[in-house]
Parts: C-alpha cells; sequence; structure tokens
C-alpha cells in the first residue's frame, strides 16, 4: 500500500485542510477492476428490485451523513451551503429516480417477435430481446457538481440501476467529500449484504491512475465530465484499446442564447440572463457563455442594462486554483484582445480564489474571424455579439460546433418566421430552449444532456435523466428460448408487467 | 475526371467480365459528401411518410430489375440462382421494414414530461424529446451480401428511414451488382422528386478512398460489414478524427456451439449443422465455426457422422480470389499443425474457385493453448472441440471474444443444469440461440446481429432488424417549445399516433 498522501484545498482562504487522503497505487487499481469484475458476476444476475432496494439505501445512508457532507463540501469547494444542500437533494433524487427506473424494469426495453412454425418456405423462431448490464464502469467525479455528478452522481446511479459495478476515479478538489459519499455507499451494499467490489474508488494526484483506469482490459464502459482537454485526452487514450468501449465524455460548451427584438425589451431578460451566468460562480457546464442578436437601436439600452447588472454582481470563489488560474488568464487575453470591447465587470468577495463576473461585447464579423470567441470560457463570463443582419446570425449558428444547449428568446411569431434556426439548432445541439436559461437540468425522462461533438463525445446518449441508464446496457436477443431460461422481462406471462413491444406493438400483454 | 477503370471476376471462371467501372476519385468522393451535406438539410425535414414512399419505391424499383440483378449477381459472386433470388426478396422485405417503421414513426421514441408550473422552490418546465437523424452516412457494401448488407442493404435502408443521406463505399467484388441498384435508388429519387445528394457512391480500387469517406468531416456515421482486419483499420482511422463519430462495425465470429449430451443422440444434429456449415458455401457471419462437446462415447459415433456427412459435401466457389486465397492457406495450415485432427473433408465442383468443406477436431486442452482455433475461418469449415469435461467447457466459454451468436443445443433439463452458462452466454454473444443454427438471421422487430467486440465494434447496436434505425439517430430534446415549432412526434394532439413515455407512462394520449 501507498503511504503517500495529498490534501484538499479551502478555495475561500487558499489554505491546505487538516484531512490526508491516501494516494491509490497502479497495484490498488488493478485489484479494485479485478473486484468489480468478479462482482459483476454476482451483481448482474440481481433483480431490478434488489438494486432499487441498494439505490434507496445508498440515498438513505448519503442523507444521514448530509450534515457531515454539507460541512466537507462548502470546505472543499467553496460553493454556498445553500447549493451544497440543494446538490445534495438532487443526487438524493437522482438516486431514487434510477431506483424507480431499476423496480420498473421498462428500461430493458423489451422486444418480442412470436413464432410462426407454418411460415413457408421456413418457419420463423421466436425472438426476444432486452438490454443486459455491460461490466465494470469507470466515473469521473467532476469538479463542478461535486456530489450529482461525481463519487454517487448520475454516472454512478445509471451504472447501478442496470446491473453494473463502478470503479470512481474521486476528483481531487473534493477528496473529503469523495470519502464521505464512497463511505455511505459502502455502508449500503453491506447493509444489502451485497459485494464489496460492486462499488469502489481510487485517488490520484496526477493523471496515470485515470489512464490506466479507461485502458484497463476489465473496463467496459466510461462516464466522463469535464473539460474539453481532460476529456479528449481520455478518449484518446481509449481509442488506443484493443476493445473500443464507449466513452461518454461531457465536456460542455458555451451555449448560445439567440436574443430576437421582443426580447430585448422584456427587463427580466437582462436578470434572467445575469442570475444565469453568475449561478454557481459561473461553473456550469450550461452556463450561457454567448449571447446572439442583430444589432439595432434596442441593443444599446440592453448592453446598457446588461453592464450595470453585471457591475453589481459580487463573484464568489471559484472551486479550485486551475479552474481559477485558467479563468483569470482568460479575463486577461481579453482586455488585451481589441476584438472584444470589455462592456462591465462585477466585484468580488475578498477570499482568496474569488473572481470578477465579466460580460464582453463584439461583433458578428470579428466573432466569425475570430475562433477562440466560440470557445468556452468556464466562468462568470458571457459575451454579446452584436450581427449586423439576421443572415450573419445564421452564419454564426451555423458555423458553431456542437451544443449542449441552444435558447431562443422572443415570441412565438419571432420563433415562427426564424423557424430554420430552430431547424438547425437540432443539428447543433441536445437540448433546445425557449424563453428560458440554460442552467437548471432537470433529472426527469425527456431530459438530453449532451449533443454533438465537442459537447459530448457520444451525442446519441445523455447523461441527466432517466434514460441514461441506457448508456450502460446493450441488447442481447433469445431464439427460441425455454420460458426458464429467459429474463423475467421476456417471460410470457409479463411477471413484470412491464410494457414490451410485441410483434411491432407496444402493450402489457402477456404472450 | 477519372478514366481508369476496373472490372470484375467470375469466380466460377476465374475471368475478368466484360463491364469496366470508373474509378471515382478524391474530388469525387469530396463533391458527393457536399452533395450528402446539402441534401441533408432538404431530406432530414421529410416527414415519415415521404420517406417511407422513398423506400417503397427503391423496393419497387428494385423488384423492376430483378431478373437484370439475377444475371449479374449470379456471374459476379458465383451464388446460385436460389440464393440470389432469395436475397433480393430480403432486401426488398428490408426496405419495406424500414417504410413502415419511417411511416409509423414510433422509432422516433418520444418522450414528454409535462410542466409543472406551481412546484415549489422553482416551476417545472415542459420537456420532450425525441429522435433526429445524424446527417450523411457512409456505408460500405459487404461481399457476402451482395444485395442485403450492400448498397441498398440494411444501413442504406436504416439510414434512409431515419431521415439522413447516404454514402455508399461500392465493394469491388459486385460492381454490376452495385450498380442496378444505383441506378434504381437514383429513379426511385426522381419519381419522388428529391434531391440525387441523398444517394451517392464511388468506387476504388484499393483502400484510399474508403479512409478517405470515414474521415471527412462531413460524414457523421459509418456502417460496415466485413472482416476483422478491415473493421479494425477504418476504426482506427475513426478515432483519429478530431470529431468522433459512431462506427458501427459488423466484423463476425466463430458462434459457437455447444453440445449437450441429448443433442449428440438426435440425427437431425448432423444434418443441421452441416447444413449450416455449407450455407453460401461458409460465407455468412453466422457460420458456426466452433463446435463444443464434452467428450463421452456418444462423441465418437457424433464425429463419424459428421465426418461422413462433411466428406459427401459439395463445396461451391467463394465469393472472390482474396477470399478463396485465404481459405486455401487456412485449410493448408490446419493440415500442417499437429493441433488438429482432420476429420474429414468434402469434394467440390470443378469450378475456378470451388473449395472443399472441412471439418477438424482438437481438444479442449489443445484449444486453449492454440488461441489461433478461436479466429473465425471464413469458409465452410468447423471445429468440433472435444472437452475433457464441463468445467474445461466453461473454461472455454469464459475465455472466448465476443460473438455474434451462441447456440445450445439440448433439452430443456439441460440447460437448465447449466443455466450459469446460458448467463455467461449474456457476456459473450449477441443473439443466443437454443436447438437452432446460428445462420438465418430474421429480419424483425426483436433481432439484435451484433455482439461484444470483436464481434462488433458497438455492442449496443444491431446491423439487422428494425432497432438498426437507432444507429444512425441522436435524441434532441425540446424546453417550453411553442407547439408551432415542435415535431409532430411530440406535439400536444399527437398528430401520428404513435406510442409515448409521458410522465414516465407509454401510452399513444393526448396532452
Amino acid at each position: 500500500m501507498n503511504s503517500k498522501t495529498i490534501k484538499t484545498l479551502n478555495p475561500r482562504t487558499g489554505d491546505f485542510l487538516d484531512n490526508d487522503y491516501v494516494l491509490s497505487t497502479p497495484n490498488d487499481l488493478n485489484e479494485k477492476v479485478l473486484d468489480a469484475q468478479l462482482a459483476f458476476t454476482v451483481y448482474r444476475n440481481t433483480s431490478g428490485n434488489e438494486r432499487a432496494i441498494l439505490l434507496e439505501t445508498i440515498a438513505e445512508e448519503i442523507e444521514a451523513v448530509k450534515e457531515e457532507i454539507l460541512d466537507m463540501t462548502t470546505l472543499e469547494t467553496g460553493l454556498p451551503a445553500g447549493r451544497i444542500i440543494g446538490e445534495t437533494g438532487r443526487t438524493i433524487g437522482q438516486l431514487r429516480l434510477f431506483a424507480e427506473v431499476a423496480q420498473k424494469e421498462f428500461w430493458v426495453e423489451a422486444v418480442i417477435d412470436t413464432a410462426l412454425p407454418d411460415r413457408q418456405p421456413l418457419p420463423k423462431s421466436d425472438i426476444r430481446k432486452c438490454l443486459v448490464p455491460l461490466g465494470p464502469v469507470a466515473v469521473f467525479g467532476a469538479s463542478n457538481f461535486p456530489l450529482a455528478f461525481s463519487t454517487a452522481g448520475g454516472d454512478t446511479a445509471a451504472a447501478l440501476a442496470s446491473g453494473n459495478t463502478v470503479v470512481v476515479k474521486a476528483h481531487n478538489s473534493h477528496l473529503g467529500t469523495h470519502q464521505c459519499i464512497a463511505a455511505a455507499i459502502a455502508r449500503a451494499l453491506e447493509r444489502c449484504n451485497l459485494p464489496k467490489g460492486i462499488f469502489s474508488s481510487v485517488i490520484d494526484e496526477g493523471y496515470e491512475l485515470g489512464a490506466a483506469l479507461v485502458q484497463h482490459p476489465g473496463i467496459k464502459a466510461v462516464g466522463f465530465t469535464g473539460s474539453y482537454k481532460g476529456g479528449t485526452a481520455l478518449l484518446d487514450l481509449v481509442s488506443k484499446r484493443k476493445e473500443p468501449i464507449p466513452f461518454y465524455g461531457e465536456m460542455g460548451s458555451v451555449n448560445p442564447i439567440v436574443l430576437f427584438p421582443s426580447a430585448l425589451k422584456e427587463s427580466k431578460t437582462v436578470s434572467n440572463l445575469i442570475g444565469s451566468i453568475n449561478l454557481g460562480v459561473g461553473q456550469f457546464c450550461t452556463n450561457p457563455g454567448l449571447i446572439l442578436t442583430v444589432d439595432s437601436e434596442a441593443t444599446q439600452s440592453f448592453c446598457l442594462n446588461m453592464a450595470e447588472a453585471i457591475e453589481q454582481s459580487v463573484g464568489e470563489v471559484m472551486l479550485n486554483k486551475a479552474i481559477f488560474d485558467t479563468y483569470e488568464a482568460n479575463m486577461a487575453e481579453i482586455s488585451a484582445e481589441s476584438a472584444y470591447t470589455l462592456l462591465g465587470q462585477g466585484i468580488k468577495v475578498t477570499d482568496s480564489l474569488a473572481v470578477k463576473p465579466c460580460l464582453a461585447l463584439t461583433s458578428g464579423k470579428k466573432f466569425l474571424t475570430h475562433p477562440k470567441m466560440s470557445q468556452e470560457i468556464f466562468g462568470p463570463f458571457s459575451l454579446i455579439v452584436l450581427c449586423e443582419n439576421q443572415d450573419e446570425l445564421s452564419e454564426i449558428l451555423m458555423k458553431i460546433e456542437g451544443q449542449l444547449t441552444l435558447s431562443f428568446m422572443g415570441e412565438e411569431t419571432e420563433f415562427e418566421e426564424q423557424a430554420h434556426l430552430v431547424a438547425l439548432a437540432q443539428e447543433k445541439a441536445g437540448r433546445i430552449i425557449f424563453n428560458g436559461v440554460p442552467t437548471g437540468v432537470e433529472v426527469g425522462y425527456a431530459m438530453i444532456h449532451g449533443g454533438p461533438f465537442p459537447a459530448s463525445t457520444v451525442p446519441s446518449s445523455t447523461s441527466v435523466g432517466a434514460d441514461a441508464i441506457r448508456r450502460f446496457a446493450r441488447p442481447v436477443c433469445f431464439q427460441d428460448a425455454p420460458q426458464s431460461l429467459l429474463p423475467m422481462a421476456l417471460q410470457d406471462d409479463n411477471p413484470l408487467e412491464i410494457f414490451r413491444k410485441i410483434n411491432g406493438k407496444w402493450c402489457q400483454d402477456k404472450i
């Protein structure tokens, strides 16, 4: 065992916190993946009900230590208590949603084509399929959601719900939070009398263990939420494996917002936008980093109002030193680059890693000739682009890379007049929002949190919502199988009472 | 334009056929992808009904030239007329299945979470999602299915049904067949008054254009059926793209068959197995290349019967020179390698590229120490492995790589006694067959033709059956969208009358 340890930083004081966290070794990693493989042979055969009980128990165990989590996570992330309380609730809610999904088992997508023994020239077999789990899944904790997209976050909940085992690479910015949650999961596994190997985690100072994890032959899928740089580096390693596996990387975007004339006149447009830009100190992958509108008389007062609002905004501390440094470097670059006009800058709290919210302005022409302007700046920053006309705005949307979200603000008649932009948005984004801001991602059945590259590496998948369960499953089909050998979801008498597609029609029928 | 041409070979005579086929240039390729991108902006907005009409019209146009296809394809592939007639019917059937799927539009997987405007602390938005097409898709024709997995094969039909445009890389072994089909599709597009760019194709002597095609930034997905070598080479190129795209490679497998004692005594076991091994001169990706059983007194007479049956088998011609050469080299290697016992060899017709069907025998111990034995030999060959006991058989299944299919033959009580093998099969194969042979892949709703790597590169996808449509689609989600901007599948009054998941429940309700 390694005796080397690391600490986490308090972003408010800039000092290291007391606790020491033991670094994992390559041997530890290997053992954990092997344990996850072994545990998979047991866990894959559990019923949806058993998995639901595990997820409910994890939710309970997290709820039982929520005060401890609150103390630790606020210290480690600098996020306000309200946010941590909300995110703890969301994390518990996600676990319970996936418990429900696992318990009802409709996620298995049962499809049955019954036999036609008298068909000519050849009889037709009975063919049935449903989804099965993949195996051990690697999950990378995200810095900006220390709970909801980390140790027991969406990917872990989805993987466990569908019968996979999980090895988490803990995020170094919140190792104390990670340990609280990992311990809660371990207690839940013990209470449910399930193998410990179903969930484990590794701690690493640098990138070596993460790299080894995604390249380990025992790992069958990877869930990652983080930066473009980190995501594409891991994707590159995954693509060098002998056995290709899905790498679900969610890497953020600038989430363009298109303002039609009527929205410029609405007073709540400014407050909604500024609120969204500042939410979580701008550290959301759905942060609105790009605001597009056609220049007119109305844009002048809109920009003035935006400037005024940002100047009254108070910047809080960033999640860690690296994020802080990158934001400050970006701000320095923007000040020095004449293509940007600094529209306004907020103030900041006096704590160590605090930053100033900021708005910049540019023209459509300049935006089109400065590719850097379309790249995400992680933090409370947004760029307003004044386009010369509607065509220039369309051109920008046409040229922009894949996005998690794309928002339109205005009146229905304006949307209808520019329906081609809404059609175009379907090629560019995972979620299209009308008269709303992109921050605030509902955890439900219909949510898509993903989008064309570089927003995500697998645009056909979502990392939020019930359908995230699919990313860690694949279909298996049974031909002329005896009833006793079929999964319950495919048995004649439909013991799970789920909807199944039988000979092409969805129904709850028995065969 | 290139003036360089190539010809196709008649595998029966070994001579080149008369027709010349003009090779495409890199410029041609680029133009075709650009046309496909442009056509996509039109085609993506067509209704399911319009796409269904296109697919029906393609089916009609193919049916109208089926005599011409029969003549050309038998000449180019050496396959018997009955097989070509059957495969033409299957290709037309596939097009019509996808027409039905497109027309009914239930494939779009509409999911709706209605708004909760009074929810505390924040109102909940209305969120709706459905699948949308990806863009231009590259399809690689397969040598062994000159119709059903080639120019207008499963991938093309699935891509067109879901609103994508298609660029086919024609297979060099059947360029005449390709031209017949491509012309039929062009006529159908004209009759339907749709842009020509919706379907195009390139012809190449070597691998350059195929490589350029999968790396072209305009291509958004690739469908490939072929060899492990070809598939992994293309996968490698795809993984070097800046924008990752799905590469659906289906690369064949040895399709193990496990014989339990009762099956050894059934006389039809031998005839079924030999029939499956010889079907299409063994040139199916589902060819049963590996037969596993526990050694006993019964295996002796089983092996004798198998030997006798293979010796009475008549080998026909292989599809092309490369496949013929590889098979002959494999047979020479097997004769020279002492770990194999040659169990029996058939005879062959006198035509040029004809081969002899062949059965070999080995022990479980030798199989476990000769990794080459688990690799596919494309052609009418199968290896019988006599295991010392049930544990050795389990060990072999545990160690074997991903397979398209895994079959069990025996009685229900035998399957139940070895239920752990059926559970294991779910980790190893895409389709698990009971008392049937793997050849003969039903085109239906429940079929999975795919499987863990190296059987396929994306085990969560199928290349046969209605769900193949999903591989060329991704979900988009709409938040608080006005009715007029929503796709029909998501509109309140459910104009398509499809099943939708509303607040977690499947139904045909209006909102």
